[in-house]
């Protein structure tokens, strides 16, 4: 297995919320986090205090972080910063999306 | 402007090496710096503390990372340790990818 690649394999998917998995990769102060909705799945609200970047994949999904919203599409990107609420609603046709996290989110770790 | 949404506009790029030129936006603790490399433009090798990660957004380049070479294609991601030489080489279509650097790289703020 590769030290520097990460290929977004099935193997080590979990799901964290009903249509919502994961797999992820850490390095030692951030952690990728390749997500996969389903069509119309949901990320509810909530926050952390871990810095939160990402970018659309594939797919389309509606952000709503603090009082923005928006629709962001393939090659689209977001800043959520510690401790800012958001949530996520993907598209019908679903959506992937990368996340990298600072630091490292050690419940999803493995 | 949005404090949350990150669109790679062309406005505040810069040419960084011949070729190659990226966007940025900092938070408090990371960086994204949307790259675009021309066909066969070259990020030479180099190495910085930060830590880096990112995926490819478009195209495909040739990384090599450390003693790792691989060629990577559209949704492929990759982790750098802080001071792993690396470089990277486009395609002949180029490549776009998305890079978090962990801490911001001042010298690319702005």
């Amino acid at each position: 297995m590769s030290a520097y690649f990460f290929e977004s394999n099935q193997k080590n998917r979990r799901e964290i919320f009903p249509g919502v998995t994961i797999s992820t990769k850490s390095c030692e102060k951030m952690m990728l986090s390749h997500a996969v909705l389903a069509p119309n799945a949901v990320v509810p609200r909530h926050s952390h205090p871990h810095e939160q970047v990402g970018v659309i994949l594939q797919g389309e999904a509606q952000f709503r972080i603090g009082t923005e919203v928006k629709t962001l599409e393939v090659g689209d990107m977001y800043v959520i910063p510690g401790d800012v609420e958001h949530e996520v609603t993907a598209g019908n046709e679903g959506v992937v999306a990368l996340d990298i996290f600072h630091p490292v989110r050690e419940e999803y770790v493995g």
